[in-house]
């Protein structure tokens, strides 16, 4: 198949600028789509943050480098045109089936027929998509973390009926702009990532819910165990309380319990982890 | 309560004889009690073992204060004798109820009133035992991780019988003796720990397990998205896979699946984790 080189990135919310911002940081041309003026606007800011953040954060980030990154990205508010002539289309647009249904419809009839695209849907596995696009053997999910520039994993999964060539390009293509690609040889709901962090964080709840065990106590164990850097009640208070709290509220019953728990000592009382400045734990 | 200064470890096997020794490198007088000469032969052996491990990796860890470690530790096989002047009893003896019960009988008999007993059983709960004791209030389980010196924590667990000022005084004697102690505020298998260990580890060998992603890349994520040096196949390497193994094979109808798997392709193969040489990974 061609290189990747052309790039376009559906939806700038808080990932969908980073994924933007990262590919052209790493010399990709962007183009950065979102549905209206207020969106892009959104973007713009986002994109200057990001430079900031850059610079400040990333090893070698010049003020020439963080320029050069925003020039190779163009926003648009053309969906169709935004595709037409991308090599790969990174879709971020909201966790919302029908939506991104939609989406792939109009971008399956618009893309050239070379075009792959890419999910990073969080929730949704690629074969609730793959019919929309018109082209499952052109179809992915290329799944990011939250800061991209520091959390680089970036989980790759296609379905059966991805042809392993566009697989192993898009592989190619994450590991050229600075992820460590992450492959899933089947699909799985939570990738790897959340497969072990779900887990993990709810028998951490369960512990302190429970009544066993002090958060503190249990993050002390865990990082004296395993010489981990931060402990799971760490981890809730980076992330935000609120993802959790929405994967358990869908989760069995033991999940819901753990849900109710959260909410009503932690995300009502405003403890929504350290954006908020409090958590788990106290930040100032 | 008194102040514990003499406290007597039951059984000199590889915990045991770790917390005889810590307890003695930190200024106890210990008695370690085992059931032969035999097995005392071998405590001999751990204990110089130990000194060794210290002077090399326990900041320091002096030839004298290794020497005056080793004169602090006295090794006997009369066990009603090594509980008569003990202000605590640490219990380490083989996980078989019907034992364990019949020490505490024994002791309970023998020991003075004011002595505390705690069982370091990993996967018995402290109510098991406590009527064998003849001492419920004076009784809890005092867990300690394996290489003591460096996975320094202590989970401490009581009965709802336990005297509160009991259980102080052993929070206070873990610090002591360099632990930093873990307060379970009511029973729990599996204490914090395992608790928060044996989920992780599941998830992750279900993800190998079903043929979703290698190991390799699991422990990639884990590293990336929480900063933790090791990822979880690497914490199976290191525990070594036969106590993962049998927890699992104790577990739900997933679980066992997973001990299965662990035992046909790992165990069963001489890949047992670190010690010997190749788990899922290979160590030279």
């Amino acid at each position: 198949m061609s290189e990747i080189r052309k790039v376009t990135v559906l939806g700038a919310g808080v990932l969908g600028s980073q994924i933007a911002f990262q590919s052209a940081y790493k010399g990709f041309d962007i183009t950065s789509y979102d549905i209206s003026n207020e969106a892009l606007d959104g973007a713009r800011e986002r994109f200057a943050g990001l430079g900031e953040t850059y610079k400040r954060d990333v090893a070698g980030a010049t003020e020439e480098a963080v320029r050069e990154a925003r020039e190779r990205l163009t926003l648009t508010m053309d969906l169709e045109d935004s595709v037409a002539n991308a090599d790969l289309v990174v879709e971020a647009v909201p966790e919302i089936l029908s939506l991104k249904q939609e989406i792939y419809g109009k971008i399956g009839a618009a893309a050239p027929s070379k075009t792959v695209f890419a999910t990073n849907s969080s929730t949704l596995l690629p074969s609730d998509l793959k019919e929309s696009t018109g082209r499952p053997d052109r179809f992915l999910a290329l799944h990011f973390a939250n800061q991209v520039w520091q959390f680089n994993t970036a989980e790759i999964m296609g379905t059966p009926d991805t042809d392993p060539a566009v697989f192993a390009a898009v592989v190619e293509f994450a590991t050229e702009i600075g992820m460590v690609p992450i492959e899933l040889h089947k699909e799985k709901a939570g990738y790897v990532l959340n497969s072990l962090l779900v887990p993990f964080l709810s028998s951490a709840a369960q512990l302190a819910a429970g009544g066993y065990a002090d958060p503190e106590a249990v993050d002390k164990t865990w990082k004296i165990a395993t010489g981990a850097p931060i402990g799971p009640f760490q981890i809730y208070d980076i992330i935000g309380l609120s993802t959790p709290y929405n994967i358990m509220a869908n989760g069995d019953d033991e999940q819901q319990k753990l849900a109710v728990w959260l909410k009503e000592n932690y995300i009502d009382k405003g403890k929504l982890g350290l954006a908020s400045g409090e958590g788990f734990y106290r930040y100032s």
